[in-house]
């Protein structure tokens, strides 16, 4: 099992560091993991995906289950946010999602426009930004490009940025595919690599093995892989994706082997609204009692673990 | 039947509020509905369009037409509205619109380059600006990114943007076409979680199913069809687009639908100026009877509505 | 025969009407009509188009042929007007065309680039700009786009725009071809919608419908088609170009007919100074004794026409 | 034989005009003729240019050439310019390119970026200011995009530019080739109509006939083909390029004739360079021995040639 | 043997000529040469590099590596340089990377994006930046166009640049290949025509002869050929890259060659970092050893080589 890094770790600024703080000691669990409801499926599958439970069509209906279900973070585009956060503001953190895009046409060299500023953000009382980066798209100059406009924002208004590290395009799919551990593992990587202060993954299938480098060509269980994504994104934190609507058991399962990992938390969406209300809620109880085993540090327990700030630190790998 | 959202429900600026109560509430009806000319088909589609009624090339008549005819607002490329605003100014909102194209290219990576700004609508006395997103086409990173720089200025400039969502390019019309239910709804909510205003649709049509996703290829009425595309839209009001000319009473139906369905206006050029200068205005006022039916909340009807600020609200879906 | 708009019909801002005024009252003719001496082709076609009057090589045997003809101004590109217009300051308006490119490769997706700016046409004490917009190339986008720019400087420092519509890619040539009546109807529309003050248009020849769309695919005149082009263009003043080099008699009659259509101008190049010097004057001649049958409206009689600003006014179609 | 235009027909502005007084009056022969030494192969076509005579790979020594050559200027690119210019600042007149490529790729598309400002210049000390234009490149909208900016530049701070008018490209090449004469001719033109100072041109093959314009498939003497150069360029300055090493004869004679046309200058890299010190030297002088009998006129005539400011000048043809 | 360039020999500003002293004087063997340690491959490579040694997924582990080897630089990307270098600040210095991009795609056309700017390496101490130029892509324009924008911001800011000079792309590919001679001879030169300060370049491989230009299709040794590598540098500082891991002899013998070939230091990343700790510092010590021979000259005794400043300084080549 790995340490889970503190938001300490992070050497974030000041504006940074008290969002990071409001989300995951002040909200949900405040014990230092997170639960997120993601909601910009209507833009990335568009109205299709509301069709199992209709009321989750509505917008107002997704903020009133975040507050209800305890949510660290809601996450809307900024047309939603701009016509519903101020029915729910302050009661649910708001996570502005900064880019997306419709699946209609291909996504072989996918690249998702920037659909609004972390001005924007900022206007709307967000404590988080989010980006979603195609990792190993052909058109990946044009993505990292708008990309570094969006981290500089951020560091200059203090909002933390969380990256939607996706493997997508021709490439990856002849090399395991975008769920791979390889292209998991990658993803969480470059997240790292390029400032992000959270990255979300999809929980990697190390099964996946056709076309991937040889490192990767080999038996690793679930968890192996999984605690391997985690350390290669280092000090970011990792919050892990659901995706598409799975088998309930699957699901607290893979929640589980990533908090055993060292996530710091679980995004999940489709498979929290495509339900009906109180099995929602039932779910988010289930997800919340295994993060509640996997409390991070406390704020408070800072000084005592780092001693002075000239001490040198280095997590165990 | 849906609840149409107020304009109050839309948590606008003071000027976006402003602009879109003297379309609603002070032109037309003043009921709160809308009833809309385009006029930029001559860039769109070429003089062609005008060859059915002559007169019709000449903006100066349109002008007079949507004066005549009581219309909430007319729709004008910069050229037009420089030209020939000052003749009516005041008398008929102007809706600048701020991008276009012409057919004679492929439409297959569609995208409507900008035109004008909307300090030009500013200038122009304009009460609303419209873009033209080509919702599906490969070009969407493109097409997302002009749009973005012009929700900021109408935002910054309290300009009610009206977002033309018209499904378009290779892709789509692979996946049942450009007017059918699965395009429409889609580009309804696309323009919503973009951040829309009023968003133009057209009737959508759930029999071409065709290569859509599964949960649209099933039987559906128009009726429920127009129902789903103004839930999906939210607290984005809704216009319905005529399209190419066609018989009165399917219009009429169709207009009738949408108000039913809780669209709060129509948005009609070609089947009102393809005809001559008398029969326009019969349509006109058969059209105002369909709409004069269904009031919008007055605005003096929200506190009560309401009640304090703080209290939640959320649309019934 | 249409009404051709006066100067003040635009609602133009001081500088566009004072400089269009210059060039429309107080040269040539000096009676609402234009006829323009286009200098464009050393980039546009090579000096090949100088092999038949060497002469024609010199941009300063250029100027004092406009000087001698007595034309409404002199089309160049920024590196000519530098060198050679203190030559001629004030004896012949300088119109700076904006944009521009070579003949050599493809024209398939045609977009001729900015070369100069609006701001350069000001320091080189310019009348007004010229701009080509290649009508229906599939390069439309980023044509618009500079053309917006460029429309924008236009109207801050009121410098009268016009633009050389010319239909151009091979969308056009597979529906008529770029001097079909189909194709001059649209470009002139399009200069229109899009704020042109004047528009450049070839002569359009009905007799091409080859893949047109059905409104076009009958028979009209010569005069019927340029009468409709005039009205397409409506308040946006036309000027008619006369393209490759033709017999006189044809050109004449292009020219009468253009005229009668209530075209402002002609714009002649080839035509006149591929020819020996006393013959392009007794052409130009020739060209003048047509539009002095032609005048436009005075400047004095506006007040008489309009009555008072409040009054409306349409063109009659 | 063409009257060669003197720095005064230019119009240029004043900086304009003193760094072309000391390039071509104060150093070289001081006669208003220049030879200039090009050395920007090392980023054109790489080190291989060098093997022929290893000394040249050391840009000290091409300066230390420049100076004992009496060259009227050195041409380098930013890095060279930095690294090696204060070593002889001064001593010979410094021309920064600000464009290049390397020749790896292919040039059917041709287009060379950016590689300094016209600030960089000045920070440097240098005289004049060069840029590639690939005349004919399928990429010259974005050539010519990137050439305005740097116009702009230079005429705002005083730099003469010069332009490298360089026919390249797929369509060239099924066109006559780069050297044809219909070619050269034409990027003499384009050079001039987009407002260089001086062009470079390579020498005119007429003989090059195969898919030239009409115009250009007759017999031409060379001395022919490059006075008509001369003549396209109007009142730009020309240079003639050395281009490949060739054999001395061929290449004396053809100085000769660019210098009877009415050339400039001559503008010799590897023709020099290529060979061992003293051998470069000896060249030179024979170049020079040209030069010196086609003085160019002298500043002070040009008060008695022009007469008066308001007197018309038009280039005898 | 070539001379090596002084720092004194590139002309620096203050604050590059202060930054390369730090790195080369006052760290490491604080004798002029360097040895700089690569740690970007967890973007350009992925994880996989980590798992011949997994501790080496963690970026302390190498940043302690640094420090206790005696690296004269640790080269980073942006994220890691945030979160991690505050541990080690003032103890190694930081050469932050600006670009970078993954090899999931097709490097046939390769570029690689910016990921962070030069005030992102003054914000966090860096003392030099490091960007990647993919010599011979088809992408060049592009690249050399945000190479500029760094060049220019460095120089403003005094920070030196040190390009990673990389032959890339299918043209070279087909002409020898990225580690021929003439590919990496080529991208030195490309470099010093840039104004890079450093240049990271390859060990050439002359017998790499298919498809090169017949300059260099002849035997040349190993170190000839690194001999002229560094001659085509001139005075940009050359460091030689490990690149992937080989056994220790060859690459102890390509440090020596380097060496005496005038290059100023070597980069080792895999060839340190994928081998155990204590091996990895073995391994350091035997390349300092081959340093240490080669000291650069001492500040001190710069003004004793070069007399005056007015005095003509050349390289021998």
């Amino acid at each position: 099992m790995n340490v889970r890094p503190t938001i300490s770790d992070l050497a974030l600024n000041a504006g940074k560091k008290a969002r990071l703080f409001r989300i995951l000691f002040q909200h949900g669990l405040c014990n230092g993991t997170g639960l997120f409801l993601p909601y910009d499926q209507g833009l990335e599958h568009g109205p299709r995906d509301f069709f199992a439970n209709p009321d989750a069509t509505d917008p107002g209906y997704i903020a009133r289950l975040a507050v209800e279900g305890g949510f660290n973070g809601v996450v809307l585009h900024v047309g939603l946010a701009e016509k519903f956060c101020w029915d729910f503001a302050g009661e649910v953190p708001l996570i502005l999602k900064l880019n997306g895009k419709t699946e209609i046409p291909s996504d072989a060299e996918a690249l998702s426009p920037v659909t609004a500023t972390v001005a924007d953000a900022v206007r709307l009382g967000a404590v988080a930004v989010g980006y979603t980066l195609y990792v190993g798209s052909p058109a990946q100059a044009a993505d990292i490009g708008q990309y570094l406009r969006i981290r500089e924002d951020a560091s200059r208004l203090g909002m933390p940025l969380i990256v939607w590290a996706y493997p997508r395009g021709a490439a990856i799919e002849a090399k395991g595919g975008k769920d791979s551990f390889y292209a998991v593992d990658y993803a969480a990587r470059v997240a790292s690599e390029l400032g992000a202060d959270m990255v979300k993954v999809n929980f990697p299938h190390p099964e996946k093995r056709s076309g991937v480098p040889a490192a990767y060509d080999t038996d690793f269980s679930a968890q192996q892989a999984m605690d391997a994504v985690v350390r290669s994104a280092n000090r970011t934190l990792v919050l892990v994706s659901g995706g598409e609507r799975a088998g309930d058991d699957a699901m607290l399962e893979k929640a589980r082997q990533s908090a055993e990992a060292g996530a710091t938390g679980l995004i999940f969406g489709r498979n929290v609204w495509q339900r009906g209300h109180d099995e929602s809620l039932k779910l988010v109880t289930k997800l919340q009692e295994i993060l509640v085993k996997y409390p991070g540090q406390s704020i408070e327990s800072f000084a005592s673990r780092h001693g002075s700030f000239g001490e040198k630190m280095f997590l165990s790998s």
